[in-house]
């Protein structure tokens, strides 16, 4: 049995889960909060991050390379897609959500909401989530450009860039980080991927302490 | 023809050029410069990073996802292993070393000795730079105990972990960050590299303006 080590508002974690979901493998979820710097996350990964999946044989860690791990070992549906140049394609998109968004909306986001309230006890900083929500619009234009040309974002099916993207994108929302006025287009994508039972798991889960908009987990948002 | 857009301290250019070579991929090096955003790289990558590899037809950005390619369309040498969890743990140290090395060593010594010298022309900040070159400590002290269970970083044959590492090492090197003494194991590994003709050519280049240390591309360090 997998032990997926976690927080409800990873957004790595969420990509983990999702991609198994969406792989039918199940795991038991472990509550991990790398602030705490616990001496079984350390010990299971040297960076004190999650996500770590482990069985007691095997430690997988970095979500990239966990979800890769189950798209070469679990064969349907494939996640990264079929030619290498989708391949490419995939995984450019995936880094972009999981480096670029991350660190502009999600990081920040977390850091003023999540940390400051439950952690170091502070007030937010007003401009730091300003600054978030302004770059979760540019995110969110992007998104809508991307399904300009394709039905999902990286190609004609479902893959790690719709993962990895729901997975960030879902973590600025409950932090009330994302306005999808004017994103008919996103709203769209978003809107399918809440209504696939291996989303809606993700989006059931709650942070303790912090409660999400009321349309947060809405199919009608 | 291939051709990668990138500049000579670009650790993640560095990484595809080493990859290239070692799978006897050519390219022609264009020369560009992120800070510069040039019409250029903004119309070929909206992230406006090196680097970018197109051939007129097909554009691929994002290192990982390059260099996945590489792996996927030619055959010899494999890069990222042989069995899916040899390729879990390659994936996760090239992360390792292309995200927490990147931003706690190779890129604030960019900040300090390069783009303040180069671009900003601004004093460098020696806690900035103390940081880095205490962080470096820490990383290549995990290098050791790497090479400890294993003759390459992530297993018994090179790849891109080592790509990865060599990259981000490389210019922390060329930028006086790396400071080999009582990283023994480390040392020995990093000169295997050296004396690899792919590693070599990217030694090789300079970035005008700043010199590296006498040491830095000589097999005798």
């Amino acid at each position: 049995m997998w032990r997926l080590h976690q927080f409800p508002l990873c957004p790595f974690s969420r990509a983990v889960r999702f991609a198994m979901a969406e792989k039918g493998v199940t795991a038991e979820l472990v509550a991990a909060y790398p602030w705490e710097r616990s001496e079984t996350l350390s010990r299971l990964n040297p960076a004190i991050q999650t996500p770590v999946l482990e069985n007691g044989q095997m430690v997988l860690c970095d979500s990239h390379a966990i979800i890769e791990y189950f798209d070469e070992t679990v064969e349907r549906p494939p996640l990264v897609g079929a030619s290498a140049s989708e391949r490419a394609e995939a995984r450019r998109l995936a880094g972009w959500f999981a480096q670029r968004f991350y660190s502009e909306v999600t990081a920040p986001l977390l850091a003023e909401r999540m940390y400051k309230r439950l952690v170091s006890r502070e007030m937010p900083d007003g401009i730091g989530i300003r600054n978030a929500n302004r770059a979760a619009e540019l995110h969110l234009q992007y998104v809508d450009d991307l399904l300009d040309e394709n039905r999902w974002l990286a190609g004609p099916t479902f893959g790690i860039a719709d993962v990895h993207a729901a997975a960030q994108i879902s973590v600025a929302d409950y932090l009330g980080g994302i306005d999808w006025r004017g994103h008919g287009q996103a709203k769209v994508w978003y809107s399918a991927l809440k209504s696939r039972p291996s989303f809606r798991a993700l989006l059931a889960d709650r942070m303790e302490g912090i409660r999400p908009p009321p349309d947060y987990d809405k199919l009608d948002f």
